[in-house]
């Protein structure tokens, strides 16, 4: 998913000047009833308990879905199998409706892939296409070029880079937040049509993660469509210190480059909704969800397993309480947010006449760390009630952030089309030390850290739903293009 | 390598009661001059400080070893480069005599590996091939039976495992001096014959590893002689939690495994030696060093890189000392301890003769944690040298321990046959992180900590090799056969 800061922007857009708040609050009415915080307070104390031994807490959901099914590439076998454990998993945790919804997405396969140094030191690389590289047709082979950066390939004389392998060596920085993911990423994105405009045969990039551990990261290539397509691949991080250490030296480095990556075209699958149906205003809708596809190297248990677990467990909650809120809770589980959120696109193009509808978005995906934000893209006179569920909150180590966040990347396509959002936002400390990898498994996951966002997102999406007026979906000003 | 307590009980054997010992220290002279002791200082001092800008650092050392060799499996092209790369780095470093000494032991190669999930949760599994395991000789399909660890398998009765794949579940514990390591790869050693016995078609085994990443561990399997040979791989620790969540489900669990691995016959290779003659007992020898090959996953850095490069460094200090010490300091890269010590064999077959030349026997083969420790297999009467050499080391944070000790896989096999060791113990709380994995690799070395050992490695043996008197080789009583 994108950094915290992705949609700073937005959100600072979207805040009102604190005095023109302070004032609102001072003349409103409290939005939410004293029952309806007791009861969300009640939600919370149950999720962070984290006793439920039927099946509905956050971590036996993951569990669950990692070890029945494991990684889930959307428009492969296990994929499908995943949109059928995940209407039996609504379905057991006692959701009133679950269906599914249409996404269609192009296929890609990884296939076989490997990388050796030729000369003049011959060793094994350790590599993994990027995802929706083309495959190399066989195996390349050719000179490296290092880049420390994308700004310094973009710099590069063309004859510098004709018939070689172009290498970008920047190394992600580590904070909690993960905003060092934005500048490192570029890279992964950007640097094969870039390095394809110079001539470069095949482009491969120091992995995009904080680790140092010898597994690349795979994600997203996205090809211009007026540059050379040409096979793009990670180097693990220990793997680009020794491409980088041989390259010093001053000799030529040769690498042959094999990489079995294929399109297959567009393939149909499903995201899968379950709803808790409100009290009184039945069509309006919170929805809250994370992604059920994940990348096809590990079990996809960070990304995004826990967000799927979360979600689903904290509607589970809801599911039980006797006093329902008044709006429906709709928990979604997304399909191919990794190839470009397409699942939340699609949700976005199939929901758009309901958008004034949708109370609020929320969406997780960014690991199984703790929550310490609340943030939201509302409009001016729905702060107060983003303040008292804020209150409800700050037990759980939360603050309300204004002027921040991020609507996350299915969430926010329809967040771009003006729905209300809320971000909770988590430690992402360690999050890419696995993000995209084999690495990416269950023991990762701390079953408490999951109690406690489980207890969060069923306080802000039991409060979303229950609170008096809107939250200003379709009553916002829309962020510019290009946004 | 073996953990600290494995010879334990040789220790013990040899280290005089206290009160005896203490009344030899006080009729005895101060067996080391100011001189020496003067000298021994500086060179610490000047390890310790790791300003080397010539290449003669410890770490620079492994980073020439690891970037331009890499993964060295005994017996194949990259070992054989290893060893031109060891007489060259020795020969730069200033060594007088720089010699080889053959080696002959079976070479294996892994080949392919794969494995997977069929039913009834088809998943991939990273595995690898255990040291020496058979190959499958194409892919084979069983159901698993898991057992606790190696008693459990050992208490089975044959009619469960007939045709089965046996699956010990065994996790190793985290310590600092890696006495977590015994009991659980026994597993790993004994479990395929044991199995195999058993009417067990394979073996896997949860990785002898204190990590959670999706990288296995390798690592020698011994067959015993009367017990079907089956082929047998290690489970990265992630995989293994993943199979036992899947057979604690209760439903049979089919897995398929190939294994390309192959034993090709007997090989000759080479320990390759470096010395600094000594100024006047030329012929008697103090020898330090660690193991040149590697296993085949990761570049072989902590295992035992490390130990080279230290060791390698240490007598290059020693080397540019205008006072050279008494003895010859001879500085020895061993070929193939990873397939059971045939380096350390062959030199104490080759060397048998000259047993009480050798003052004693160092082995630096535990990665590249921090020395915290002086232990010494030696005759009563030379413990005063080591407590001399001992306040030496303490600046460096090194405690003297008696009792305790373990003179290393190498070393290990010429002290069976009476040659006087000691150790100089590592902090290796992380070393079973990456032992025997794609993760050993540059990255998990600090080059500060690398300095600390060169400084007490040079400190060792300028002082064992310019003191008046013998450590006791060919004079202690031995270790009776099989302990």
């Amino acid at each position: 998913m994108h950094s915290l800061l992705v949609r700073a922007l937005l959100g600072a857009l979207l805040v009102p000047a604190s005095a023109a708040q302070s004032a609102a609050a001072a003349t409103a009415e409290p939005p939410l009833s004293k029952q309806s915080l007791i009861t969300a307070a009640r939600l919370r104390d149950i999720g962070m308990g984290g006793t439920a031994t039927d099946g509905s807490r956050a971590y036996d959901i993951v569990e669950s879905l990692t070890t029945e099914i494991g990684e889930r590439l959307a428009g492969t076998p296990p994929a499908d199998r995943a949109v059928e454990w995940a209407k039996a998993k609504f379905r057991k945790l006692g959701y009133d409706k679950v269906y599914t919804e249409p996404v269609t997405f192009p296929l890609w396969t990884r296939g076989s892939e490997e990388a050796s140094v030729v000369a003049p030191y011959p060793q094994h690389l350790a590599i993994t296409a990027l995802g929706h590289s083309v495959g190399t047709g066989g195996a390349l082979e050719a000179d490296v070029v290092e880049f420390a950066n994308i700004d310094a390939l973009k710099a590069a004389k063309p004859a510098t880079l004709d018939g070689k392998i172009a290498y970008i060596s920047n190394r992600m920085q580590r904070f909690k937040d993960g905003h060092g993911y934005d500048p490192a990423v570029a890279a992964r994105k950007d640097g094969a049509s870039i390095a394809g405009r110079l001539g470069a045969k095949a482009l491969l990039i120091r992995s995009i993660g904080t680790d140092h551990d010898r597994m690349p990261h795979t994600g997203l290539v996205r090809y211009k469509d007026d540059a050379p397509k040409i096979p793009a691949a990670a180097l693990s991080n220990p793997d680009a210190d020794l491409l980088s250490n041989m390259l010093h030296r001053g000799r030529p480095v040769r690498v042959r480059l094999s990489l079995g990556a294929q399109e297959h075209g567009m393939v149909t699958s499903y995201n899968v909704i379950g709803e808790i149906t409100g009290r009184s205003k039945r069509d309006e809708v919170v929805t809250i969800g994370g992604h059920l596809d994940s990348w096809d190297l590990g079990t996809g248990a960070i990304d995004d397993g826990a967000g799927v677990a979360i979600t689903m467990a904290a509607g589970a909650l809801i599911a039980r309480e006797h006093r329902r809120p008044q709006r429906t809770v709709r928990v979604i589980a997304y399909m191919d947010e990794e190839s470009g959120s397409f699942g939340g696109k699609a949700y976005a193009a199939a929901h758009l006449a309901q958008l004034r509808q949708h109370q609020i978005g929320v969406e997780s995906d960014f690991g199984a760390g703790r929550v310490y934000a609340l943030c939201a893209g509302i409009k001016d006179s729905a702060w107060p009630v983003m303040e008292q569920i804020g209150q409800v909150l700050a037990p759980l180590g939360i603050v309300t952030a204004k002027g921040v966040g991020d609507a996350g990347p299915d969430t926010g396509k329809f967040a771009e089309k003006g729905m209300a959002w809320a971000q909770l936002a988590q430690d992402g400390t360690d999050y890419f030390d696995w993000h995209h990898t084999a690495n990416d498994t269950l023991d990762k996951i701390d079953p408490k850290a999951l109690d406690q966002q489980v207890a969060a997102y069923a306080v802000l999406a039991y409060l979303a739903a229950d609170a008096e007026g809107s939250m200003g979906s379709g009553e916002m000003p829309l962020p510019k293009p290009g946004d």
